[in-house]
């Protein structure tokens, strides 16, 4: 049939077919990488669930959904206690910590070197604790001994809020090493570990850690609107003498509801389905496969960071497995530069916040990336600095990430 | 091609297409419907939204769509004012207005007609309100003259708490009148319009309300998982001498936010382009016309049940166009009906909540939906209660509402 079209037949068609190759080339949808370290990329079967039609939360067809999400956060989480759902942020479910453990004037302290903690040491204020806020330069990473010099020399301190994965600045801190000083000093544990849980190695129970704040949207490969808390039974007792008012973030509300596979509240159901498949394909890959995964991602990334000739941020070794930070060059401001990869090539990666907004540029590897995600940021990034004029060998810097990539990773 | 398969080819193809079809019919994933008062039905352009890719809230792809649904919120409000956005449910929403509006002690009427009035009561006494509760039977029509009869008793008060739409009755109360008592004895009005707001009129400025809490899940036609409310000037004074301890709900950390097209927290950004879909399909029809059309829902649906010699729980006037709650006749407990519903139908419709479980079925017809939704609900709902020995002429709740429905309705 389509051979034999003469005459003005074939001319329309021929028309027609310029016609919409033209308008397809105009409404081509760019093509674009988020690369930042959250929200992070979502794998196609994860958004097909979020199209879904709706269904009840108090239905059979959701419960079974529920159940299963919830069994796999545990998996996920390495925890026999409660994992805590709450349709909120992250900084939601990490204020689910400070409104459920603090009455007015209780003794908290919280470690910090970036902004997720020190949000913390100001979400703690806003409860009216009596905060001890150890404040390290933004980028250092937090060792165990400044944790015990700091207890030591405060006295009793009910919780010790630590993060895992300072998403700020790249740094990942040695949380089971924090932990023990924080349990030898008698102190609840509560850990940010918003986007480290799913990318690095979180021993909840192991480590004894009371309380893991997490999100949706980092490691875990959903989009955000999820959070979760891991409660330990010192912590649901803390809790139970608790007096700051709460209600959809209140711990033991929530407990009940979920022992009986209910929500006090209607959550996100989208969502949570999007998450069981999400987490689904995570227990598939095997959390020990991922580890590795996200810390060969880091190593080639620090790879062609330095083959760039850039500087690190965050630290050269194995634990930055989240969030790569590196420095721009003097002249070179971070805020054009996440601007241009923006604009010119469709690739979103993160600004330095706080005070590092500016200087630095952030490229997330959590979640649903490989190294083909990290070269075409390097590859993005190295084109944008030479045209602001940086003096850097072009081309170094991709061969550099997929080498070290290929090699195994030590975790 | 096709036709000159012969011999074992075609036996091959013939097997494979029985086992094929026999699988099929076996795996055919069954018809549901969604008829609940929330969550409720989302239109498929709404669904094919959320499963985009996923933006980053701080890049300008997500500030066109945020800019615009904000602005959409607006319209749907009809106020100028600020209307806040936050990742939770509209209980979530509920408890911004509590935690912003509350210092302890602080004297704050709550007037309630069943479980959603009654669950501001508790959030209230939570937050150290001094909480005068007017407690009317669940199912009555709360009216001005209570209020006024309260207020005048009571002495000042500073907030009063009212319920627009009580989801587990049915009852929509008259808000304008009521809101206007509560002015006048000075107080703050917070209306809950949960399951109200794009269902019902809600004139936020013209009737003075100086909050006003929705969520996407109900009339909105979007997932559940993100909450709203309006804060008139006199609220957001109120809440910058409020001491109750809050976070991610804190309104001015929220306006402050959202005047530079940000979120002070990671927002569900998946459900804002949702929800940027299904504003601008409810403004498309237009609000009066939505608001006919769910006048004429309720209408057909409680002539239906009327036609099958049933009682009405909710009342039977043109302001219940949200939900309508049916007596089950004596003998029958309405959490089995649900179930065979469910089950046997794959219809899902509310029992009652509280002290109401057993007793009422709720249908529940806003956002999506259209008559021929009830007429589904009101004939497995006569199937399903004749098998159960009920006595009831069959097809009469259908032919009535279908009639009702295309008479002009009076709003």
């Amino acid at each position: 049939m389509e051979g034999r079209a003469t005459g003005r037949k074939a001319a329309v068609r021929h028309i027609w077919f310029q016609a919409t190759a033209a308008a397809t080339l105009r409404a081509m949808a760019e093509k674009q990488y988020l690369l930042t370290p959250g929200p992070t990329p979502v794998p196609p079967a994860v958004l097909a669930a979020l199209a879904e039609p709706v269904v009840h939360h108090r239905g059979r067809d959701f419960k079974a959904i529920y159940e299963r999400c919830l069994a796999r956060l545990h998996d996920v989480y390495r925890t026999d206690h409660d994992v805590l759902l709450f349709t909120n942020s992250g900084t939601g479910a990490f204020e689910s910590a400070v409104a459920n453990l603090t009455s007015p004037g209780d003794r908290a302290l919280v470690l910090s070197s970036g902004n997720f903690g020190e949000r913390w040491a100001s979400m703690a204020k806003s409860f009216a604790a009596d905060v001890v806020h150890v404040r390290l330069a933004w980028g250092e990473v937090p060792e165990a001994d400044d944790l015990r010099a700091a207890l030591s020399a405060e006295g009793e301190v009910r919780v010790v809020y630590l993060v895992h994965s300072e998403t700020s600045t790249g740094v990942v801190s040695d949380i089971q090493a924090l932990a023990a000083v924080a349990k030898e000093a008698g102190a609840l544990v509560v850990v940010d570990a918003v986007s480290s849980l799913g990318a690095v190695p979180v021993e909840t129970d192991a480590w004894g850690l009371d309380v893991v704040v997490s999100g949706s949207q980092k490691a875990l490969m959903c989009p955000p609107g999820l959070g979760f808390v891991s409660v330990s039974p010192a912590a649901l007792e803390t809790a139970s003498r608790a007096t700051s008012p709460r209600y959809v973030l209140d711990w033991e509300r929530t407990r009940a509801a979920q022992a009986k596979l209910d929500a006090p509240f209607t959550p996100a159901v989208s969502l949570v389905k999007a998450l069981d498949v999400a987490l689904g394909l995570l227990l598939e890959e095997g959390l020990e496969a991922g580890f590795e995964r996200h810390a060969r991602l880091g190593r080639a990334c620090r790879a062609g960071v330095k083959a760039m000739g850039l500087e690190l941020f965050s630290p050269d070794d194995d634990r930055s497995a989240v969030v790569t930070a590196i420095c721009m060059p003097e002249s070179i401001d971070s805020t054009a530069v996440v601007g241009t990869l923006r604009d010119r090539f469709g690739i979103t990666v993160a600004n330095g916040q706080g005070e590092l907004k500016g200087k630095i540029v952030r490229i997330g590897h959590i979640g649903w990336s490989d190294v083909f995600d990290i070269t075409t940021a390097l590859a993005a990034l190295e084109l944008t600095l030479v045209r602001a004029g940086a003096e850097i060998e072009r081309g170094a810097a991709v061969s550099s990430a997929l080498d070290v990539y290929s090699e195994p990773a030590h975790v």
